[in-house]
């Protein structure tokens, strides 16, 4: 629309980026956003509709245009190889390798290899840095849900250290997650660390029915973005007609996952302002924000 | 870019829509000049760079939405049914059928059938209201020229139908074009008419070099729309390169081929203000104008 773009997300973490959708004009939002293309490492794609896809030909393109040699992994449902063998027909050449990964049934680990999220090097002991895990929600194509997980390494405990007796100047190996000799033993980082801390959690759900299974998928997010494509309660047969929700249906998803925050998104283009409506997801869930063009969030551990 | 939108331009003729090109986001800009979707009954493809094509899948869906289900003439060069054909693997349904015309070689003829503009049907005697023609550029990729003609009637002459004694009430008929019998004899329209009257023409020119062709393609053009892809005429060499054109080179055309007026468009991302450079092109050519989104021109028989 002329005044709003397609929903789409991009999270930046140590400068990489990750892209979830790509409706036409993303790429003009991300210029205005200032996200730049060359650090784009990973693209998440929800389903093939229109809204969620046009904007992936340009983007690769530019992308493309922006130097990038290293390659870009692409996540989506099943029948993702099609759509891009489709959309790659009309770029001759792009600079950059593809790393398809169609319908993951298992959380794929990522890390940052040579400089670039890639999915986990199975030969290394590095640990994952960001997981990203999909559910296959309901609508009327084939769509996934997106959780992604930025786990918390437990503290490292000197007292535990001196209690092993192990000098200072060796403390660093382990704290980067390293085991030691010393004196003819081994020591493992998990010796001195502490309990348990609760990692960064954010999901997003788009196009899809408020199923059971996104209550456990998205439990205790930090940010969890959602569809809200009617904002009129009453609106619920035509949510359930079209396969989308209400903004009290995400609410109660909301709820009941337990999440510190909603964002809404994904309004359709008849809601000419949808924060007439936010009262249907704030009576529900009272962390609820209607998201906008451009906004932006930063999460930080606890 | 965030403020300003990719080259394209739609030709309103009795309510009926011709679009030359669709990069991504044409259709945001058409939402903006609110020029409809439903009455698109021509798109005209130059080539098969993004910046041409890549709103193509997202508009075919959008024409689709707004309840159309007339057929749609696609013109493009070589290679345009492979491209749809990818196209059309993201998109599961249309409403309304393509009639490609792929790398057409001579005029084609169009005349408002069943309120469609559609490509002449060999079979009535209908005078065709527009005629497009293309033109091979000179580019890095196969890619056509554009003019569209108006033909405008001669006048229709009383004197003369008084002279062959045909009553008033049968003018009318010859006046539509058809021929007449009256008292045994036939009357052609043709035996009516004054000299010859000009018509309207509107050429587009896009992502080639000036080749001499251009010259009698574009003659006496009312408006000449041609891509003005670098304004400094210092920047020759990387228009030679990139087989584009500078704003002098545009004019030369303009100049050459006797059109009325220039409209310069396609500019580089690199030129923030085209206006700056107005005079590399007003030195050959004053009737000059720069492009800017929603420009808008009513053209008129003279």
């Amino acid at each position: 629309m002329p005044d709003r773009f397609l929903s789409s997300m991009i999270i930046s973490y140590k400068g990489r980026n990750i892209l979830v959708d790509c409706g036409e004009g993303t790429q003009v939002a991300m210029r205005k956003a200032h996200t730049g293309f060359k650090a784009t490492d990973i693209i998440c794609i929800t389903h093939f509709h229109g809204d969620h896809i046009f904007g992936l030909p340009g983007l690769l393109l530019t992308i493309g245009n922006s130097g990038r040699i290293e390659p870009i992994t692409i996540i989506g449902p099943i029948g993702l190889r099609d759509i891009l063998d489709a959309f790659l027909t009309s770029i001759p050449y792009l600079p950059y390798d593809i790393n398809l990964i169609e319908d993951p049934k298992v959380g794929l680990g990522f890390k940052i290899f040579g400089n670039v999220l890639q999915v986990r090097d199975k030969n290394s002991y590095a640990e994952d840095e960001i997981i990203i895990s999909t559910l296959d929600l309901e609508h009327s194509s084939p769509c996934l849900g997106y959780s992604f997980y930025i786990p918390r390494r437990p503290k490292f405990l000197p007292e535990k250290a001196i209690e092993y007796g192990i000098p200072k100047e060796k403390w660093s190996i382990l704290q980067s997650g390293k085991a030691i000799v010393y004196k003819g033993n081994t020591y493992r980082p998990s010796q001195m660390l502490g309990k348990k801390r609760r990692g960064i959690k954010l999901s997003y759900i788009t196009d899809t029915r408020p199923i059971d299974e996104i209550v456990g998928f998205i439990e205790e997010s930090n940010f969890f973005v959602c569809e809200g494509t009617y904002g009129d309660s009453g609106d619920i047969e035509k949510a359930i007609e079209n396969k989308h929700m209400t903004f009290r249906e995400a609410a109660e998803l909301a709820f009941k996952g337990k999440v510190d925050r909603l964002l809404l998104t994904h309004f359709s283009p008849a809601m000419e302002d949808p924060n007439t409506y936010i009262k249907h997801a704030k009576t529900i869930f009272e962390n609820t924000i209607i998201g906008y063009d451009g906004y932006t969030e930063v999460l930080s551990y606890e």
